[in-house]
């Protein structure tokens, strides 16, 4: 099936998440800080960490697992660090909190790390390390997962395939940051082909049985990106957010002491869902600040990072490649575009959006 | 050609290294660190890190390049974090002297981020990180190096291979630790490769021309690991690393502002010389330390990790896996070996190892 050439506004389909996460109970601002992330998300390119999110989200309100209306508390803090109970409030909402947080600590001491504990869904990871970077700091976040993985040589989730972003400011060219899962592809890239219909490649994922799958619909198990090295990395992240604030998320589903079995072993309940709409998303994350201006001259810094881009971008090209992208340049192309000419979206999130609006008696973006 | 035979004993070798670096003009103090960096690559199978970097170093060293007597001075220090200036000190000496330093800080308020400037060769970084789990924290180096590899999309260098390692302290295993570059593989692979005088398998290297390589003497540009994220990484930490501390490597090379041209433009003059013996090995590292304590209760933490690794080796096995490991295991194992029966050393390592003794008229551990 070919996609969709339907576009919306980015401004209309803020508007619209916005007013579907007030309906759910949300204050206005924590559902603006919602919908940003979801719609800067789209505006890249990333649809996998947009809008085609929000029946999965909404599904999660109805059932209890994400928390609209939470409690948001500092557990324990040194002029460093910082401990934040979620209570599974959206991975937005609090992971903009926490790293305004650790920014202050950042700019007193050079470095502010923090963790959050029990948040659901983070959304696209790149929007908090941007943060820091806009504000001439590094922004690096990482985040932990329930088994979505195998980990190097199983054939079974026993990792999540959790992603880590990393920025750095630049001064003539746009803030450069990496956001990158620890599998070969994030999970709404699979959702995404579920929803354009059409197969994935071979080596991305692993059905319910541990088997190779090329069907999106059948794949309940990422594969590692670079084998032992992807793997490596998301046990390592695990063991240095989940373990470190005690809420191991691995640990309680691979010794069978979880209150609910993996993921892949559940079927899907909710309208309109992906293969695994229905994996527990409760979250951790680690969020970390480094203040620029502590170390070095700022300016002098940004024009590094032009220079560095430059330099790059001016290598030979290997065979096949018409232009060398620096992280997160592909997206930034993108953003430009969708945030002039709108954001296209594919049949299935469309339909899927349809019957938010129809839940809601709200109306859809003109278009949809 | 088959890989030799012969076996030497880890403290024979130890004291042999130790010699040829008290030789060099190290104290005995920085000898006995280096000879255990290296010698603790050998006993884990990591021979690329091990006692065949002899050589490279003495040359280095005769060029002025590492300095076996450095003035390590720590030029910045905040309550968390600290930068030291290395005066090109050898890895292990100078990130040894950092890693204590930020533990000092980890247990008074969390973290400790130290900064390494202007050092040479790392060595094994695991054994860095491995300090910081024997004294119940998490230990986290990454290192920044000169460009020896591809970004993704270039047939040049532009990137260091930065590697990381990430290690976490475990009750009834051992530390589980990470060490991976973030090319397909590391440096030394490929020197062994020439040791052994094997091929090397397609997509670990291009030539100086940029071409794909199979031949280990012409390898010398890496490939990035995952393309994308390989490279992305590897880029973002000379962000964090090198720039942030003011000593950019890449972009004086890329801009072709440095006083040297790029490793693959001289030709090698070191006998016994491997492709990039030549490479300009000044580095900047970032070293940091997690205390457990300060977030949770570290027994309880060592617990988690021991169930975390038993969860993950009772998964089911891929196709042609006998064994899951976890990160840091296969080498864990073949140190218990090591330990036991020896060192086994490739024909061209004692080749070089002999010219050594014979140029200090130093005897050689007895079998080589």
């Amino acid at each position: 099936m070919a996609q969709s050439e339907v576009r919306v506004s980015g401004e209309a389909l803020h508007e619209f998440t916005k007013e579907v996460f007030v309906r759910v109970g949300m204050s206005p601002e924590d559902a603006e800080t919602e919908a940003a992330v979801l719609i800067w998300a789209n505006l890249r390119g990333v649809d996998s960490h947009g809008v085609l999110r929000i029946p999965w989200y909404l599904g999660n309100v109805d059932r209890g697992i994400m928390n609209p209306k939470p409690n948001i508390k500092v557990a324990k803090e040194t002029p460093v660090t910082l401990v934040i109970e979620a209570d599974q409030a959206f991975g937005p909402v609090v992971t903009v909190f926490a790293m305004n947080r650790v920014m202050e600590k950042a700019r007193q001491v050079g470095i502010g790390w923090g963790f959050i504990c029990n948040h659901s869904h983070q959304g696209a990871m790149g929007y908090y390390s941007q943060m820091a970077a806009k504000q001439d700091m590094a922004g690096i976040v990482f985040v932990c997962s329930p088994p979505n993985m195998a980990p190097y040589g199983a054939r079974a989730a026993g990792t999540g395939n959790n992603p880590i972003t990393i920025a750095v400011p630049a001064k003539r060219h746009r803030v450069m940051f990496l956001d990158m899962a620890t599998s070969v592809v994030a999970r709404g890239k699979i959702w995404l082909a579920v929803d354009r219909g059409v197969p994935i490649p071979e080596g991305w994922a692993l059905d319910k049985d541990g088997n190779l799958t090329t069907d999106p619909s059948q794949a309940a198990i990422f594969l590692p990106t670079s084998g032992a090295k992807g793997s490596g990395l998301a046990i390592m992240f695990e063991c240095l957010g989940s373990v470190m604030i005690g809420n191991p998320l691995l640990e309680p589903v691979l010794l069978g002491k979880g209150t609910e079995p993996p993921p892949q072993a559940k079927k899907p309940e909710v309208k309109g869902s992906h293969p695994d709409h229905v994996a527990r998303p409760i979250q951790n994350s680690v969020v970390i600040a480094i203040d620029i201006g502590t170390f070095t001259d700022v300016e002098a810094y940004k024009e590094h990072i032009d220079n560095l881009i430059d330099g790059i971008k001016a290598l030979p090209k290997a065979e096949g490649f018409s232009e060398i992208f620096v992280p997160g340049e592909p997206e930034e192309r993108t953003f430009a575009d969708r945030s002039r000419n709108g954001i296209p979206l594919p049949e299935g999130t469309i339909r899927n959006l349809r019957d938010v609006a129809e839940r809601f008696s709200i109306k859809l973006p003109s278009g949809l």
